[in-house]
């Protein structure tokens, strides 16, 4: 029956591989053929392609760079993590391809982009559809097809297709390493060798496609942390924002006009709080759902003089947009043939898989929006009844399907690259879809869901895929609530307070307002530690923001336990907990941070990792490996961050409130521990690309006892082929007590 | 980029059209070409095919029957409903067919199988995966791809695919039936055209599926009743249960043995309790999750036995099973060839495309089960993460996505055709899937949810589409609740009592016991109605349990309002209010059924459609057209029930409490209205298939005033090629007051 299903290519696949197919008039075992082409493309990366991959759409050719071989090479060359044959493929009658790797019973698995409902992903099902978070199940604003495995390894399915995902799920009747059958309903007097299981544990990963071709790469390194760095790496390294991007960003109400925004800016300086970058919601727009790009002259009567007014105060100008053109656009004539079938709220859908779309919309953004510092990319993401359908066409022959996939990307790759790139000044801003071999870009995902727990999640889950995530804060039932969650923010990629809805300012709850403005200040006192760490993202992959089990002390205390076999009752690091904690995370080399949320608002429990953790504020020591109380009465509401034995943290002797003040502003290093340690801060023009062209400066600060017993601070500048940032060490503080 | 994707047929389908498609360097907007391959196969019914059909399955190539082309030809010759060129589609590159089906901005859509959240479907997207139900969105225990519009046609897509639905929801650029652009943040003095709407309307069903081939089969009819009809006809007539299906049914323990089980039926027969039917749940099996099919000999000694003396008591025997094979069943070695890829629950799966399989089974069951009545197949339908995956292979060459639509209506089609039809021995069962042309099969569907008004919304929902479902009751929360289920139950196609588990019996909660005997007992004096009521779904397809849209004087009423466009808050039968009106329901010809539930547990409103509406119990006038406020106390905790002008409802005079003794049973005929009307009675032998040799009884029966102004009642048999099945008859009851 499938001789007409067959499509050429297949034919041409099933004529090389007839010799070994075996012929038979019962079950065809021989479903499953090997992948053989497995190339080695970098130490530790493989990849192989099935089918026919030429009008598959790939992630990778969206990537912001090439892959960064050069540091690539550098690193430890990983073995292949699975035997020769292990990994199969099928490509059905139905044109579906299946991809089956193989999993062993103890193996966890983690990733799958920015999923809000947990970061261990064995024994789901998925479908990696690009979506609005909802309920999970896989479909979400970025559903990065990146896994890792608790085995060390990673496997990213490189293609703009949806993705459906058994994970350790399904048993095939051909597998020698099934569990046992187990009779459920035995009677009174039998014995069974164990509990029958709902869910009898499979013995692979099985992903399928419906496409012609897929493309998978392995990536293989010394540490979960070492494979997500290569990921980042062959994508070309991660995000590098400008200096301001990392200041304090507030969006306006969607109809504010020119008056009313300078006066919101003037509420920030008059109030002594932090303001690096204000966003306009769609009312700037002539017409908004659907777009005009153009200004609504009534409220903004003269753009360049109003950007230039914020510029000469120290304060970038966001842009909202949704990427969905009006009739009343100037530009809608001439997209209108390089659009898609279907229309997203009546506006028109450009293909800018089109060289002549993309230059339609950067042409148009370049003229009206000069001056704007970035855009913010909304409803790319959108439920089945919003976007357009999967049968959707576009000129450019990509379909529907892979054009959802992708659009969130093909926008941020077209912003970054043509709009910003080009004239080699920096942008950052933010977007509601991503997916995979995104690390480059400076962009982070934001989403509708507003449920706090889940926003911290998802801190962690993004950083295993190369996604940068926002859990921006929008308002809260409460003073304390809203403390919890700005504090949050603080800790995160973009710290924006999106409350242009709601209408909440920083001091919008008068109980907390210190404490907010406190912390928003920790956040600028930090840039240098925060503008370095971005650095190790661009140059060696290292995501800014992490996830507990990339880390060494904590990922090595979970196998060690499994292999204990410990009992949760009697031992706090009972698996379970310890793989599901996704309530802390790393931020940059040292810090890491277990914010008060909902229910834990006032007091939580905080994991320790193994070795010396010590106490942000006092420096006092608190142990590690081990799980410890916290409350928000003994930190003087402050949000709970620990530091790592010898770290480092290099900072702004004063807070500023504006990242410019931040030029050439003194330093004070703060050191934890008890032997010494290093920090090599990156600094560069904080504004261009110039970075690209090897110009920077690298500033080796090192701690040691002296011989009299004493820290010593002393600073090396390993590479000076750029300008200085930040100003002079004034002094080194010992935080140890 | 495409020439490698297309398939052979593609190609050659391109090949042929190429001569129309218009060469653009810009949009594409001959993606889509008009169907114009309409075939007339039967009065009001047209079938197309896109694609290539060769391996794809159609559901109706399933059908217990071929389309009854000698009924639906004496039907009126109805019009095709679009213009010729109206309907059409695309075939994409990336192997998706999408079909393009016009809608007009008042039209509403219904339908789409057994869908528990409503029945009104327009402007939604659905996925008509079969699946457990949970949340919506299509996905369900039969998501029948058949839709009925209130324009009065309908929409069959005949194909074991799974179906991505837009209904109404998306807009074409190239439509001139889009609504206008309106500017959701205009400045505050300017004026819109209308409200901003968040999802636009849309003028079209798009349906699309991954696939070679897609039929589709247009019905039209005289109103939306006969369009339904004429789907039910097409694929061979609505089931005829046999006589004890109708009965009651009640489950025992999983862990029960023989005596247990016998001891249950006693306690039926000493609390005078009806029951035709005893099921055993799955410890009857040697081995069970996967199954042996085999008896477990301690629980059951002497199966052939216990069957015999049950059949004795007049009480039939039915058998759960899932198909999923343990290694332990005799017929495990030769299915294992037979059967898929993939492990259900550790037990293989059986292909029973395949001949081989079905007779496998077959000769094992009819060896080993023999006086079974009939069977409940378990875990047909499953999440995901149960089943086999979408990838799994079978060794028919038929998809994994394939048999999962299917399988339900496999299992249904094999054991209904070669262990009972084979044997001309009747069976009634229960299935947790059924999909496309399954109208004819005496199966009906269940399911793991357990909403009261999810319940019933089911039993309208599936009236559209040739489903027989059942609200079976298994617990409930207090006496009030149970009787409100237990009464819905014995107003549905399988009055049945599923308590296994929680051990619930009919009278156990004490308050309530006799309430719930008395509505058993007035299901089994209904007999003879029902069993006419499904001899109707047999020979002309209308369905014997059926949503108020297809009622006449409820629909028209919805027409008129919307013209009128009247206002809900002086006028109670709103659109709205009365599209979503799936709390009540026909069942049989003439009696309306609005049972109390949930936050309606004692009173509630019922909406009586145009004409004079009767109280069933007391005859009183309740008028039409209007809605009414019933409450349990004024109907001392019995079921609300209409009855329509006209009607006589043949009943037993008493109640029995087995199906065996409504034979040659004395009936009494109530008569409800003010001039007179007619019912014609069915008979056959209730047990065999004779009646399709056209072996059965009809007995018309008129009431007319006579010259003195008094009813009376006639009787003639207008067709007598079958036996008697019921008495005579023993008086006319004027229920009219």
């Amino acid at each position: 029956m499938n001789k007409n299903h067959l499509s050429l290519n297949r034919i041409l696949t099933a004529l090389a591989t007839i010799a070994v197919l075996i012929p038979c008039g019962g079950a065809d075992l021989s479903d499953l053929k090997p992948v053989d082409s497995w190339k080695n493309v970098a130490r530790g990366i493989w990849t192989a392609s099935l089918g026919d991959m030429g009008g598959e759409l790939r992630y990778t050719q969206f990537a912001a760079a090439p892959p960064k071989f050069e540091v690539l090479n550098d690193l430890s060359d990983s073995k292949f993590p699975f035997a020769p044959d292990e990994i199969t493929y099928n490509l059905t009658p139905d044109n579906k391809i299946l991809l089956r790797i193989p999993t062993l019973a103890d193996e966890t698995l983690y990733g799958f982009g920015l999923q809000l409902d947990g970061i261990k992903k064995s024994r789901k099902v998925l479908t990696l559809n690009v979506d609005h978070w909802s309920k999970g199940g896989g479909r979400t604003h970025a559903p990065v097809p990146f896994y890792i495995s608790s085995r060390g390894y990673g496997v990213f399915f490189n293609t703009a297709r949806f993705l459906k995902i058994y994970n350790q799920i399904g048993n095939r009747k051909d597998s020698l390493r099934n569990p046992p059958e187990v009779d459920r309903n035995p009677p009174p007097d039998e014995k069974q060798s164990g509990p029958w299981q709902a869910l009898p544990q499979g013995d692979a990963v099985e992903a399928q496609i419906n496409g012609e071709g897929l493309e998978v790469i392995v990536f293989s390194g010394d540490s979960l942390l070492d494979v997500v760095c290569r990921y980042n790496l062959y994508n070309g390294g991660g995000a590098l924002p400008p200096l301001w991007g990392l200041g304090f960003w507030h969006r306006v109400h969607a109809h504010s006009n020119a008056d009313q925004t300078d006066h919101e800016v003037k509420q920030f300086k008059d109030r002594d709080f932090p303001l690096d970058v204000i966003g306009l919601e769609p009312g700037w727009m002539s017409k908004s759902y659907p777009c005009t790009f153009e200004w609504q002259k009534k409220r903004f009567p003269d753009p360049a003089g109003f950007i230039g007014d914020l510029l000469d105060k120290g304060i970038r100008l966001n842009l909202w947009e949704n990427p969905y053109i009006s009739k009343h656009s100037r530009i809608y004539e001439k997209m209108y043939p390089l659009s898609g079938s279907h229309m997203v709220w009546l506006g028109i859908v450009p293909d800018y898989t089109l060289p002549e779309a993309r230059q339609l919309l950067t042409n148009q953004h370049l003229q009206d929006h000069f001056g704007i510092s970035g855009y913010k990319i909304d409803e790319v993401d959108g439920y089945d009844f919003w976007l357009w359908p999967d049968h959707a066409t576009f000129p450019s022959g990509v379909s529907g399907e892979a054009m959802r996939q992708s659009y969130g990307l093909l926008m941020q790759n077209m912003l970054y690259n043509d709009l910003f790139r080009k004239r080699n000044v920096r942008t950052y801003g933010l977007v509601r879809a991503g997916n995979g071999a995104a690390s480059g870009y400076p962009f982070v995902i934001y989403s509708d869901a507003y449920d706090h727990s889940q926003f911290i999640t998802g801190l962690s889950t993004a950083s295993l895929c190369g996604i940068l995530w926002t859990p921006e804060a929008r308002s809260a039932g409460n003073g304390r609530e809203w403390l919890n969650r700005m504090q949050t923010v603080c800790f995160s990629p973009m710290a924006q307070l999106n409350a242009w809805s709601s209408g909440k300012k920083p001091w919008s709850y008068g109980n907390v307002t210190d404490s907010v403005r406190d912390v928003i200040k920790l956040r600028m006192r930090l840039l240098p530690y925060l503008y370095s760490t971005f650095a190790d993202y661009h140059f060696k992959g290292i995501p800014p923001i992490r996830a507990m089990i990339l880390e060494d002390g904590f990922s090595k205390l979970q196998d060690e336990l499994i292999n204990a076999k410990l009992d949760s009752e009697t031992n706090p690091y009972a698996m379970g907990r310890i793989i599901e904690k996704t309530d802390q995370f790393m931020f940059g080399p040292s810090i890491m941070v277990a914010p008060f949320y909902e229910s834990q608002a006032i007091a939580r429990q905080v994991q320790l990792p193994a070795g010396n953790w010590y106490d942000f504020y006092s420096g006092k020591a608190v142990g590690g490996n081990k799980s410890i109380t916290v409350t928000a009465e003994d930190l003087s509401d402050r949000i709970p961050l620990f530091v790592r034995e010898g770290a480092l943290i290099p900072m702004l002797t004063k807070a500023v409130n504006q990242s410019d003040k931040a030029y050439d502003h003194p330093l004070e290093v703060r050191f934890y521990g008890k032997t010494g340690g290093s920090f090599t801060l990156y600094e560069d023009d904080g504004r261009t690309f110039n970075y690209e062209k090897d110009l920077y400066r690298l500033r080796q600060l090192t701690v040691q006892k002296d011989q009299t017993g004493h820290f010593k601070l002393s600073e090396t500048i390993t590479k000076q082929d750029g300008p200085a940032l930040f100003g002079l060490i004034e002094k080194l503080i010992v935080m140890t007590q």
